[in-house]
């Protein structure tokens, strides 16, 4: 196994120097903390990791969940991680003090779970479910729903989970057939089939507790009549008890990776015996809902990241130890061989994960500030953050994603054939990461999402937002003399960018809606690629400042290695927009004009 | 399981109607076969295909090898797939008549490889590397050798291997240490540990017989001191019995994916005992191996686009299939949801699909016509095409290998969620192909092999060559209509594909080969995408050419269709190659500067 998984130090670069979370114990919500604390919080959330998740990372794979009498099974060690995170408060670190929180910072709270996610990210799934379940039932249910069902949620006794997805309504929603007969009696009875629930059923709570997306009878058709419903397996009765809610399992699926925790199929009402409690209004399910999938789509960048970091670690350990060949030029075969971390192309693959997975991270901690600044802060500045991060929720979600994959195949790569072997942990991050473009929303979505909805929406609001917080960062840095390259790379790019998305516009004009967004997945991953390039020279001004300081030579090393990964994000990655805009460029309709029958044969 | 992994009218395009396999009947060689027999030998092969090896795809991947009381067992049914083909002839398909062989064109032979391989890459293996080795001995070593191990290898009792690895010398050949102690007896004492060797022991077979690789006592260090040995795990007495020859199997390696195919550790001589037959000159090992290494780079190749091709079918069926969501600009959730087909993003990823794994198959079949002709003609001609094929080695085996990897994961994300689940395919082919960057050399060493030794090799000619043939091609395409714009923007990707050359010739002069050589591996994919490019015009000539003739509404749409992933190749791959070009101009020398103590942290 690998000893490294993270970088504390990183994390903390991150959260003390780019994104100075101390500043927000200014405000009076988060006046309790200070940076001393903040640090303790970090520490105690790395032995967790090391001393409870780490250790099972394998074990978890090689034994994944399988049903038995009704009940997904799964490793026992869940149970005392779930028990262990509940009294450590890490079911609960955003939760206010009134409702027996940590109150914590976003920033704090997401780093930690940066930390969980890349010792184990199955493990971690959990109660990050059950945390979102209980913060959806809490801003938008009943006290009576929030008695009964939260706080054991938040103890880490039962399982909280988002059950959304049906056998023929995946990516839409629109389509869900989960319907909900009201009665007398106040609740609702459910009938219908769930696919693909994360956690939906395992053997290491008491309890499940799903937050269920149906349609009550005599609903508008689409998602103007879809609702959000409290489905336990146990339902709470007055008295306290437990009764059995005609909830099944129908089904466990055996998946190529994300194995150490279960997608299960789920059967609800069979009986007719299944009782819904309304969350919300009628009706409105959906945008209640999309908080916890909003908080899940963060989750999954932060994810990705996690793992991909986990592998370049892993990656960069074997290139320091494996000894291979010579330098190019040493051609004497009597020299030793060089650990392989000396050659050219090696570096490059260990740069590009860098690259990637710092940029990934500073995003999410920039996504998880303005969380931060979303709750301190009141009237136009609360909204221009909760605009930003409407924004940039597709780009967290889609990008680390997608760049994980390639990301974690360098690291791969750079174990040889070791790395296609189960006695190295690549192959497993190599098979785990391929769910995260997939699940809280495909990257197709997301990129219809950003091209279609969010630069558009309030007449392109949230997107002259971005444009501006970007240009702060670049006026910023072109006062910094070994910035200037940078900023002006990044200026011209979002020159580039600005232009491209008003063409685009005038292209939706001119030839309508289906061809504006056929190559909306590119321009997610252009507008991707720059978002990155802008935390990377974020980074760049926090590292320049601490360089000009008096530093100690390790601390030296840790800046210039940045400085090194910053300067190949802008070398090799940035440049790839240019191959990305001349495809955008071009309104040739050619997958929209492609018909069915032209693929056969 | 889908129902179609690859298409037979597509292997028949590319066989007569671009690469005009019946005209090499005109030559004395081949003069024996015509078009008729050529299709009935493509039958044959999807026979076997569909009813021996298909069906066993996934059940190999489940069950894969284990060892038990020192030998690998493997699938029950790959000891039959042997017999079968040896049966068939398809052990010696281009083995001349003279050796009871087929004497069939390459163009067939490794049509009908990539068939096998599209049903079934694992089980196609054992017998391609059996191949392999016979010939290796056919051509280098003794009759004596040849009579007593070839045979056996070609009826399919037998099992042939490649044993190149060594635990501390991965990619670095130069530092094999395996140990031959030549006798008085005329053969030499072999001991040496060899790791990762494809069906290095299995018990289909009743024997396995190692081209191994190894180093006479006292010869020079380095590729200099290398032989080349039969080391048979039973060695043939004089009197035909069998005995066993010191060769011990210590481990099979559990990998992510090709598991039909064991993948061995052996140790050779630990009693002292294991005897090794010198195939050609001493210390002249590595020469004779490469004939072996370059047919299995062409296989890699080969392979990497059969199981892309596979998955392109597979998700094609799952979108024609899968009823999701509604057209964009079709808000009215009364409308039924359309064939995921339908949605431009879906088309896109199918798209690509095509265009790579087209794109890739007409490479392989180009090469192997370039075999033919290497065949068939003699003097300066024959040269030309021995030259084209060491050029293009390196693109054959590192483009399908590494594309394979993204056009299969656009595959597995067609699916959606059950794409990560094994209920389909997908998830399989997402294993399986991370081999193929890995074994026959990495893709960083087939770029520096181009980039380093193949674009200057005899001052240039076989680059030259190439650049000539594709001008050839432009040169054609520009006469017809359909084709100008295509054409034209292949030549100006080569006319900067030329520049870019003499660009870094020149920066070696200046910097040096380790800053020369850093970026070797986006030469490689620069070089490998106008390539792709250069064969897709190709077909676009032979597309043309039917389109202007009579043809049925069925043929039309298929021709049709091959325009399309055509114009997709040259629309959204093709521009990839500038944001390479910006960066392979830069000779900033970021990778070989930085220095592993700046990635600590």
């Amino acid at each position: 196994m690998a000893k490294k998984y993270y970088s504390d130090r990183n994390v903390k670069f991150l959260l003390h120097e780019v994104f100075d979370v101390e500043s927000l114990t200014e405000h009076e919500y988060y006046a309790d903390h200070n940076k001393k604390a903040f640090d303790m919080v970090l520490g105690s959330a790395a032995r967790i990791a090391k001393d409870k998740l780490w250790p099972i990372f394998e074990e978890m794979d090689r034994n994944p969940p399988e049903i038995a009498d009704g009940t997904i099974k799964v490793h026992p060690a869940v149970k005392d991680i779930m028990k262990e995170f509940a009294e450590g408060g890490w079911i609960s670190t955003i939760v206010p003090y009134e409702l027996d929180g940590e109150q914590l910072p976003h920033l704090v709270a997401y780093a930690c779970q940066f930390i969980f996610m890349s010792a184990n990210y199955s493990a971690s799934a959990y109660t990050g479910l059950s945390d979102g379940a209980a913060r959806l039932i809490e801003n938008f249910g009943s006290k009576n729903l929030y008695d009964r069902y939260v706080p054991n949620l938040r103890n880490g006794t039962w399982q909280g989970t988002m059950a959304l997805t049906e056998p023929e309504a995946g990516s839409s929603l629109t389509d869900l057939e989960s319907t909900a007969i009201p009665t007398e009696d106040g609740y609702h009875l459910i009938s219908g089939q769930k696919i693909f629930i994360s956690g939906g059923d395992n053997d290491a709570v008491e309890n499940v507790v799903h937050l269920l997306l149906g349609r009550i009878e005599g609903a508008p058709l689409g998602i103007k009549g879809i609702s959000l419903f409290v489905v336990p397996k146990f339902r709470v009765e007055d008295d306290g008890s437990l009764v059995a809610n005609d909830v099944t399992t129908s089904g466990v699926f055996h998946k190529l990776g994300y194995r150490g925790c279960p997608i299960a199929q789920l059967s609800f009402g069979d009986k007719g015996q299944c009782r819904g409690y309304l969350v919300g209004e009628p009706n409105n399910g959906l945008k209640c809902m999309f908080q916890m999938m909003n908080e899940a789509r963060v989750g999954v960048g932060l994810g990705a990241t996690a793992m991909a970091t986990a592998a370049y670690y892993a990656s960069l350990e074997y290139a320091n130890d494996r000894k291979q060949g010579r330098k190019i030029g040493q051609k004497d075969p009597a020299l030793p061989p060089v650990a392989i971390i000396e050659h050219a192309d090696v570096k490059r693959m260990l740069l590009f994960q860098r690259a990637i997975v710092e940029g990934s991270l500073s995003l999410a901690m920039q996504c998880s500030q303005y969380l931060d600044f979303e709750k301190v802060l009141t009237g136009e500045k609360k909204k221009k953050y909760s605009l930003l991060l409407d924004l940039l929720t597709p780009i967290l979600k889609s990008y680390p994603s997608e760049m994980a994959i390639l990301s974690i195949s360098q690291g791969l790569q750079c174990f040889g054939g070791s790395g296609f072997c189960d006695d190295y942990p690549l192959e497993q991050y190599y098979r785990d990461c391929r769910i995260h473009p997939i699940h809280e929303g495909t990257t197709a979505i997301h990129g219809i999402d950003l091209l279609g909805r969010k630069t558009v929406m309030q007449d392109g609001k949230a997107y002259e937002l971005y444009i501006e917080e970007v240009a702060l960062c670049i006026d910023e840095a072109k006062g910094i003399s070994e910035l200037i390259p940078y900023a002006e790379k990044l200026e011209t790019s979002f020159n580039n960018l600005k232009a491209l998305t008003v063409h685009l516009q005038e292209m939706r004009q001119e030839k309508g809606d289906e061809i504006y967004l056929a190559d909306a997945t590119l321009y997610l991953e252009y507008f991707g690629i720059s978002c990155i390039a802008w935390q990377w020279l974020l980074q760049g001004i926090a590292i320049q400042k601490a360089l000009s300081g008096k530093i100690k030579k390790k601390e030296e090393l840790f800046y210039n290695g940045k400085m090194k990964a910053l300067q190949y994000f802008y070398e090799y990655e940035l440049p790839k927009t240019v191959s990305l805009e001349i495809r955008l460029r071009n309104s040739d309709g050619l997958t929209v004009n492609m018909t069915p029958e032209l693929f056969k044969d």
